[in-house]
């Protein structure tokens, strides 16, 4: 296709907007932030430099922050943000009637071929392109937070996508090192944040009825499964559990069972009672850190993650 | 309580069996595996010997596997193996009828106090201690695979099951370096096995609907959330990704929306076409890697992320 995209605007610079914005910038590309809100707008900059040690250790990005600055413009003008812009990430509030109202505030300053890519976790492509000028350029970029460390990119067409569009952002998504996922069809919550749902679901279940804590349900991942997870899916992890006999042979005679067990997974409802016992297990487990603790910690973690990962050949 | 655990007797010398083995040697005690079966019973050693440069990268081994040799026996003779014996890790097949002939040939050789913990992850502690001579000292210590790698262990109680029993396993298992979870009351499945089966749950209804192939299904995890798992399981993901205004705040503004997407999820039948679209998709997504090479990979990668982890204080 021949394309380079060199100017990126990123609509939003909220937490999931900053984190794309250092990424791009890692990757040597001009960005513009657009962000109405003025405070939020001023921590772009201090978000993306917290970001910068990170994306060096992973071998992401090339040089100082100080020295990729100049490539960052944070404005509250869309018109400005998106002057000869080449490829826009959306992130905007996940609401549909704001994306409309985006998409509407955008679309005149674009080259016609210029694609949104919107971050949204909720909506579908389709909901998002509907009423658009150019609806074909449209489509679901869904990263992971924090989008400059995790890989994952779904990327997610609607009933009036192009199937250029599709196949453009994803060669820019690989460009910036995205692991891209391109589901068949849309489906509400793509793929993974459906997966995490029924993770999420059970968890809720087993402290909803009394089975094990918040701290004992977390470390039951964390410590056991959730390690496999983190190198392989599901269905591979299903797959080297079950032994010499292939996977056919397994489902074959042990898919009774499964169902069984899946028949007495758990239907919690998010109630005053249940989520009484949610907080309460959650402030045992946190044992006095702080949310930001915890999540540089994570960070860091994942940093480390990411290297081992690499040099496994997984 | 000042119980110093020496010797372990391993009842069952299959894949399980030989890497607790391995763990046990590796922490210095002396172990009797006990495997009726001359062919199982010749590849323990050399498991255990598979298992030994993991387990020194992890720190857990002091010395080679042929200095520690000396210290196991294979025997297909059951008084044999638990003359003496200080602890017992049953890990025998997953059926009710042969936990029960293998309790009832080993009970008449131990001293009453000795603790039996089954490996069991299909049956509930109060079913396996029933009709022994004495249930009070059997619970289930349930390890994932590889026990050696994966350091969770759920420890769960039958009804029968003794506090004073409990207390002496879970410090066995923290003497091993494990992270043992109790349960606060059995439950089909455990804990860790329920949270497996909910996420594998929609991993099949996603192929099986055509939303997406098995590769992409699991890429889903193992570059998205399957990578925060490794290091935190899903309430406190959750909580991290609920911003500033609380748990409570966030449940009680959000719940309505997880409830409608928790609505959402699939119950698929693993039926003939849904086999085969999970076969031959895992055929795709295997590219040719065979199972062996890539459980080595994974064990590699299981090491060098367990040590990441460790470094990260997580």
């Amino acid at each position: 296709m021949g394309e380079r995209i060199e100017r990126v605007a990123v609509i939003g610079g909220g937490l999931i907007g900053a984190s794309w914005a250092a990424l791009f910038l890692a990757h040597g590309l001009t960005v513009a932030v657009h962000e109405p809100a003025a405070d939020v707008a001023q921590g772009v900059a201090r978000r993306v430099a917290d970001a910068w040690p990170d994306l060096q250790a992973l071998g992401l990005a090339r040089g100082t922050f100080d020295a990729a600055q100049p490539r960052l413009t944070v404005t509250s003008d869309v018109a400005a943000a998106l002057q000869t812009t080449d490829f826009v990430q959306e992130c905007g509030p996940d609401r549909l009637p704001l994306k409309h109202r985006i998409i509407a505030a955008i679309e005149p300053h674009l080259k016609p071929e210029v694609i949104i890519a919107s971050s949204s976790s909720a909506l579908m492509p389709s909901e998002i392109q509907q009423g658009a000028t150019h609806p074909d350029r449209i489509l679901v970029g869904h990263p992971f937070n924090p989008p400059h460390l995790i890989p994952l990119v779904e990327l997610v067409a609607g009933h009036a996508t192009s199937q250029n569009a599709v196949e453009r952002a994803q060669a820019f998504y690989h460009r910036l090192g995205r692991e891209v996922i391109v589901p068949l069809r849309e489906m509400r919550g793509h793929v993974a944040n459906r997966l995490t749902a029924a993770l999420y679901r059970e968890a809720v279940h087993l402290v909803a009825e009394g089975i094990a804590t918040v701290a004992d349900v977390d470390r039951a991942i964390s410590a056991g499964p959730g390690l496999r997870w983190a190198l392989m899916g599901p269905h591979l992890t299903y797959y080297l559990g079950g032994g010499d006999g292939g996977l056919r042979h397994y489902l074959e005679h042990l898919g009774p069972a499964q169902e069984a067990r899946w028949a007495e997974l758990g239907a919690p409802r998010l109630d005053a009672r249940t989520i009484a016992a949610l907080v309460s297990g959650m402030d045992d487990a946190l044992k006095g850190s702080t949310a930001d603790t915890l999540a540089a910690r994570r960070d860091a973690a994942l940093v480390a993650l990411l290297r081992a990962k690499a040099d496994s050949g997984l």
